[in-house]
């Protein structure tokens, strides 16, 4: 039996301890899933270790790496595979048709948070391995899976635990699926992806909520003051209006404008399916061009006063937002944090004050779009798919992948399973089963193009 | 036993009946405090009935209606003394110093939910009639208690309920007791009322939460919408910036200048109760004309996204926020809610949609500020507090007492026992038990004085 056809044979039985590992609720920001979290990392270790593979949960700072290796040939390649075990918090809760921890099959989607973003998509390689080791007993280059805890939670110890293991991950090449196809059947690989810089604004204005009636008039509102700030974050035209913002960003080149080109892009439908009433943006820029290539900011969550039904007639004493913002490359976290917080301490009034807490982020980064790593990329896709893969950027953020380049000298294969309608970070998550086979094929066809690299 | 010596005698006794009532979690904007709603209601009827009044709960469209009524002299005065049950929700419930539902004594105040606004005012009227009753066995006058379960949520059902009940509620002067002193041994009575209009604003951008990183650019941000039209609420000078706010608002008259000229009032110390780094407002008015004599608008609450602990990376799919207005005379709170209404949907951008719920509210009041009852009130005060009091007029809204003008005809006095910094809709609310026991006092006296006016 061939690693192949183990994976069309096996196909049910994968899809099940897929679901099992979903079942578990590992959020890592909510510090009420501590023991998910624990649970989620040993279910991982323990599959390592039934496949043969040498594995142990590695502390961090935060929540632990699930490290597993197979290193047998002197000779062959070796490939680090990066994946996620943590998944986004599932509120609002009530909006999902299903609870978000009891994995469903819908439509040929397996729906469920976690689905697509990232354990779906890790297990692909979980899969891709297994195939050769319950067939020919063996693989055909050395495997090294890093699956950290903490990148739901902008990955805040990682570079620290990777500096630390330098030598532990030494590899050749590494290789990431936390991302999407460019579409149902157009599987893509993913040249680029955004960073990302994360602050909570709070502002304060009384010592304790105020009775509107009584003081209203004479005291500056909180949440006035914030929704001043928020509006002045861009101007008119939809460009992030904090100063400095822009400074050095790369300009897209014409080879980025010829792969947008190629891609079955249509806008109208797009508009649809997130259901707004037009676009909104820079218009200096294409969809596509703002959609992975440009810096953006947005408020995640905004909260302040009474949330409660009906009536609270106060004068809140504090207002506060969530703000993210994505970053291209020559963009630094550290800096666009700084720049973000004095732009908003210069906006408050005297009349209230300001806190911002500047949690950082991840570097931008660009992987290169050619040599032997790729093309032999190119050539497991195509055996899976049929069909050659489009280059596409990556709007959202593996803020890690910078790190790779950096701290080991790595190149990443960026090759996403999942769809841009997956509802990654929504109610409702979801990934197709078709693709979730189809990306453990692909693991499995890697391995054997990868093999063939001379290191 | 005179009634006054009757309430000196029994003071323990009533602030533990007191306590009685408030431990009652009678909230009435939430739905799961039906059944202490109830319980509360009973409470008051049941106490009605042990003083020989006879009592009844009465149904409206929400909440019902305590009623009660003592009527034995055809030739003397009856008044209709006005009070509510219910209280306002205790959250933010991490602030509170002690249980908001358990009443304890500090520093010479009793501290909990319901302690000023309005339990504690209201059973000052019920001691003064006991204090007669108990003493010489009956009242000098008529008495009808109207005690609503809904003024912390805008007293929707009321003013059917006095249209419905006209006859039944016949008298010739309202009081009411849901107020303040002007400080503490200032005793005052408020000739003026603001108005207040409700409305909920919601904006919805795209279908569901989407990631931040996929979506980012290209689809307009719900909260940034909020709050690019919550900052265009006020310009600059801190002026409501709603067209036709204003239009037709009353001016200050050179007697109410006056009256504010009398009052020993510290805007340093003010400021600091508060603790804001410094005032706000529209400069064209002085603050205690802004604190009780000009419109304002405020946000009580805003929502919108990811609350939790961390980062949420999403564009949320909607926002809302709660905000009321407080009006003065000439304003209707329909018109206002309209006049928003309009304002908001044309600043609405069409990237995203607008919904404004408008709750209507209750319209500003005016009391005469002179004649026979006035004065009786003002030598009742004189008699248990040793001094006259203070005309002000009260920055809150008791928008039923509108109600009583235009239906029953009727003009009310407004004589408010509580203190300005009693947190009346804050976490730990409390009020002074001197101001308790006075109030209760007051209460007895102004039944015999108002017994001696020619009705």
């Amino acid at each position: 039996m061939t690693p192949l056809e183990y994976l069309e044979k096996n196909k049910d039985n994968s899809l099940g301890q897929l679901k099992d590992l979903i079942r578990i609720a590992s959020v890592s920001a909510s510090s009420a899933n501590k023991d998910d979290m624990k649970k989620c990392a040993d279910w991982l270790a323990d599959y390592f270790k039934t496949l043969g593979l040498k594995s142990e949960i590695m502390a961090t700072g935060g929540h632990p790496v699930v490290y597993a290796e197979y290193i047998k040939h002197q000779d062959k390649p070796t490939i680090l595979i990066y994946g996620h075990y943590d998944v986004q918090p599932p509120d609002p809760l009530d909006l999902w048709e299903s609870p978000p921890f009891e994995p469903v099959e819908e439509n040929g989607y397996i729906v469920a948070r976690g689905a697509t973003d990232d354990k779906g998509q890790l297990f692909t390689h979980v899969k891709g391995v297994e195939s050769y080791l319950k067939t020919l007993g063996e693989l055909p280059l050395n495997v090294k899976f890093l699956i950290e805890g903490e990148e739901e939670v902008q990955s805040e110890n990682l570079p620290t635990f990777i500096e630390k293991h330098k030598d532990k991950l030494k590899a050749n090449i590494v290789v990431v699926s936390d991302g999407s196809q460019y579409g149902i059947d157009m599987p893509a690989i993913n040249y680029g992806l955004r960073g990302i810089a994360f602050v909570e604004v709070k502002v304060t204005g009384p010592n304790r909520d105020l009775h509107s009636g009584s003081y209203g008039g004479t005291v500056d509102n909180p949440v006035h003051v914030l929704c001043r700030m928020i509006a002045a974050l861009h101007d008119s035209k939809g460009k992030v209006a904090i100063e400095g913002f822009y400074d050095n960003t790369y300009t897209i080149t014409p080879w980025e404008k010829e792969q947008l080109a190629l891609l079955p892009f249509d806008a109208e439908e797009f508009r649809k399916s997130v259901g707004v009433p037009q676009f909104w943006g820079d218009k200096d820029f294409s969809i596509l061009e703002r959609l992975g290539m440009r810096p953006t900011l947005d408020i995640n969550g905004i909260t302040g006063g009474y949330q409660g039904e009906g009536a609270k007639t106060i004068i809140p004493s504090w207002a506060s937002a969530k703000i993210t913002m994505r970053l291209v490359p020559n963009m630094n976290p550290q800096e666009i944090c700084d720049k973000i917080e004095s732009y908003l301490q210069k906006l408050c009034p005297p009349t209230a004050t300001l806190e911002v807490i500047k949690h950082g982020g991840g570097n931008p980064v660009q992987v290169s779009t050619e040599g032997p790593w790729l093309e032999a990329a190119g050539k497991a896709i195509e055996k899976v798919f049929g069909k050659k893969p489009f280059f596409t950027k990556e709007g959202g953020s593996i803020p890690i992948v910078e790190t790779f380049k950096s701290v080991l000298g790595l190149d990443t294969l960026l090759i996403g399973f999942g769809q841009h309608d997956d509802n990654a970070h929504s109610p409702n998550e979801r990934f197709l089963i078709k693709d979730f086979h189809r990306g453990c094929q692909t693991s499995a066809a890697l391995i054997e193009k990868l093999s063939q690299v001379k290191a």
